[in-house]
């Protein structure tokens, strides 16, 4: 896969992707991330990439001219790429584990940062879709295209290894994580469940699935509602309410 | 506002947290950040930060030890901060604008990240939040960690400068924004549309305020729902929904 960033800010690139999954995937050569700075395609003398609204109002906008120059470049280093051009904003639609596992099927990515303004609107005509990590307010791009690269670099085929296990992926079962211990046994008087060092592999799936259902309801019950539930599931569901209720 | 992260991966921070916003808040002492590396508190000579979990299953846990003698250290240090420990989880509440609102009261945030693997349960006893950055998996919680930092960060007095205009504050106003232009008048046949360059502000306004409406209700018809109307935005969004049928 091919990813480039279009932001004012390439050096907040370079800890969180050089280290870990997806520094590992890059030195494997299963990612190519190129970073650029559009402020580099502006055609003023002082490379500015900001100016005022038209109509007025408080701020600057980023003019549609550098991102323009930018993206027009990387389509010409790249002709034969299929490309989905991804522009970070709140006004977009909602970040999600479907629209990572969409975005890792794809062939080449390519993520526009604003920063501080707003958009010239005509910048929305140059991409293929418009997306924000959250309902709160960031500073830039940056962090958000970062994170849609994580979760969707760590998609890829052989990009996770065996340190890696499927555990973490609470949003891909549909049910919350159920608690798990490791050593030791006691730690500063809190103590393993005894039924984790039972050995009974049947009564720990149990408990391990009546746990996971416990959390899920009393934390996250919007997620449960998209389940379709086991008969065991449903009957652990009314012992968890009425143990709640005791 | 002192924050401290417990991370693995302490360099991916270095970056991110360097640049823009969180810089100069630093460079202004406004901020404190200090990233600690957890695997630095292990009690054992291989400086082991995770074990199989007990019941067995995949993958491997973060242990408590090394995690709590890193919050102990910290809370050593800083005797007379009200603290807020914030654990980064798929499994905690959502983060949104009124968490970071809160977060910005705070006095001293304590962010801990895991990666890769689950938690031992009984990290969850050390903390006062669990906190996860939206529905999607990620390797670790750092780069969740540092979204947070940037929405609390920002919303500290005196922290953004005139640079930053309140227009991305999509998520304060409840409408996402209207369509903004700013100069050349007309790029690649695309022009900017006549009444913002009228100079007739009351037509301007009743544009921006009915645009901002028309991409609220298309995209985010959510957050239209939780909003009280005034009579002038109910008759906009009526010829809004007739505008679309025709």
């Amino acid at each position: 896969m091919r990813i480039d960033v279009l932001t004012l800010f390439p050096r907040m690139f370079e800890g969180p992707m050089g280290e870990s999954i997806i520094g590992k995937a890059r030195a494997k050569n299963l990612l190519e991330l190129n970073v650029s700075n559009f402020r580099d395609f502006s055609d003023n003398k002082h490379q500015t990439v900001d100016d005022y609204p038209y109509g007025g109002g408080a701020g600057m906008l980023l003019k549609v001219q550098p991102v323009y120059e930018n993206l027009e470049t990387i389509k010409q280093a790249t002709p034969q790429t299929k490309k989905r051009i991804i522009l970070l904003d709140p006004a977009g639609k909602p970040f999600n584990q479907a629209m990572a596992e969409e975005f890792s099927q794809e062939e080449h990515l390519i993520f526009i940062c604003g920063h501080y303004e707003g958009y010239d609107e005509r910048i929305r005509s140059l991409v293929t879709d418009e997306v924000s990590l959250g309902d709160y307010v960031l500073t830039g791009g940056e962090l958000g295209a970062m994170v849609m690269i994580d979760a969707t670099v760590r998609l890829l085929p052989d990009v996770l290894g065996n340190k890696v296990s499927a555990q973490t992926d609470s949003h891909s079962t549909g049910l919350l994580e159920h608690p798990q211990y490791t050593r030791p046994a006691i730690f500063n008087d809190m103590a393993v469940p005894s039924v984790l060092t039972s050995g009974n592999h049947k009564l720990i799936e149990e408990w391990q699935l009546k746990e996971s259902l416990r959390r899920t309801y009393l934390r996250r019950p919007d997620m449960l509602a998209n389940l379709q539930l086991t008969e065991q599931m449903q009957k652990m569901l009314i012992e968890i309410k009425q143990e709640i209720n005791n």
